[in-house]
């Protein structure tokens, strides 16, 4: 069983047509407690009206989703990545996120250089790390899937985020998100989410189905399909984990395309069926 | 540079609708030494017919490809999965293979137990270490791209095939292959290439095009994606590794819609220019 509380729906979840209003109105009216907002959405809504939207709503953050691309070789290009970056955690803590998700960024196809985007990634967040702790806002280093890591992120197992924490030594401020899509093929993800321990700050939950279509929208809803989710679920609890369980699900042909009262129907059914 | 005598080019990289025949006459037609042959389509010539037919282009075997797929919970399906591994074997020995590319199986969708598929492969390969003995034919452990993983197999990293390696401890007969387009983003190729080192039995090239649309046949030529091919071939070649170059590109939308002559041409150009 998952206690209700800890609940939280993440805005991608749901429909992108749904403007940040009637995405918090949604949860509301479904109590549901909690919420990690995307970043387009909520600059596009302004960073202050979504505080108080939340605030009003009384729904909490799980997480501010997302700031990070920080990998590429142009010096000029990585300063305003880095400058978007303090950004980003500024706008986590205006809309009371107790961390930002952290997406590392890809390999330059100029370069073709994965260790060179990695070590600045590293760089880039040792740089970072004074300017979160000033704003209160963990870094949520999130791993992501391999299949993300030529466009999206050069973080790609658990086990790295684990040597960045290690390299970075801030452990108040850098923490690390596990998504089960993400890191459920990982031959050493017990061990590594056993290393992890406190500095598991974000939990995501989404399912891998056996058909997917897409590198990116294609994903399933908790139990459709083959990650042994409750699983993944008792080793970050067992490691110490006992905040959100977020659902973060990109699903453009499925979920996207049916009534947001369903899907979040669907959703309080599987977190307690299949999660 | 590589010496052209080290090509060698798998079936499936040209248009599936070719015929064996048609296949090996293309491969003498331009000199092409060498090749790893899809085992369907062996089936579909005939396997004494195709041994004949390569041995009279004198085209040599860098591979069979492949054998595997024992990972279901299923006792008789378990049975039956590996007595096809050991004809599977018997098959590569009569087309004259020096390896047989082991492709592992994914996860039961009834079970979703990653960890018992991977610990019955293990199993399903200690068994079959003496067949393989016995017939003179390698088998090639080769860990697929981690979003094979629900399908295809659970055999996601080199740190795993080094540790089933360790585990069966048959030098003689069990190896690993490395295909550049499974393994690019690992963070811990470098060192897992090495420590492989003399297992390293087979080396396959491709790469990972950054607009990739489908996760099995969608894969680039060398040079038009982000790998750093040129790297991993130096890391296999430091690990010890001098035998062929295996060109092995699933591409159902580009390549495989072209001209058989002008992708041969292609690969030439481009195993100098970009491997």
């Amino acid at each position: 069983m998952l206690d209700p509380k800890r609940l939280s729906i993440h805005q991608v979840t749901l429909p992108p047509q749904m403007t940040t209003p009637e995405f918090v109105d949604a949860l509301a009216r479904h109590g549901v407690p909690a919420t990690s907002v995307w970043r387009d959405k909520v600059r596009a809504h302004g960073v202050g009206a979504t505080a108080r939207l939340l605030a009003d709503a009384g729904i909490a953050l799980s997480g501010y989703c997302f700031g990070g691309l920080i990998t590429s070789p142009d010096a000029a290009a990585v300063r305003r990545a880095r400058d978007d970056l303090r950004w980003s955690l500024d706008e986590a803590a205006t809309v009371g996120a107790p961390c930002l998700i952290f997406v590392a960024g890809g390999v330059d196809p100029g370069d073709k250089d994965i260790a060179g985007a990695r070590a600045r990634t590293l760089d880039g967040l040792a740089e970072v790390v004074p300017h979160a702790r000033q704003v209160g806002v963990k870094l949520a280093l999130e791993p992501l899937h391999p299949m993300a890591c030529a466009t999206r992120s050069v973080l790609s197992t658990t086990r790295l985020a684990n040597d960045w924490c290690d390299r970075l030594a801030a452990e108040d401020i850098v923490g690390i998100a596990v998504d089960t899509y993400a890191v459920w093929w990982d031959p050493e993800i017990e061990a590594q989410i056993a290393r992890a321990g406190a500095r598991i700050c974000s939990f995501h939950v989404s399912d891998w189905l056996e058909d997917t279509r897409d590198l990116r929208l294609d994903r399933g809803m908790m139990g459709d399909g083959i990650i042994d989710i409750p699983r993944l679920r008792r080793l970050v609890e067992a490691a110490g984990y006992d905040r959100y369980v977020e659902v973060e699900i990109f699903s453009e042909n499925n979920w996207w395309q049916r009534e947001p009262d369903d899907v979040i129907a669907v959703i309080k059914d599987r977190v307690q069926a299949a999660t």
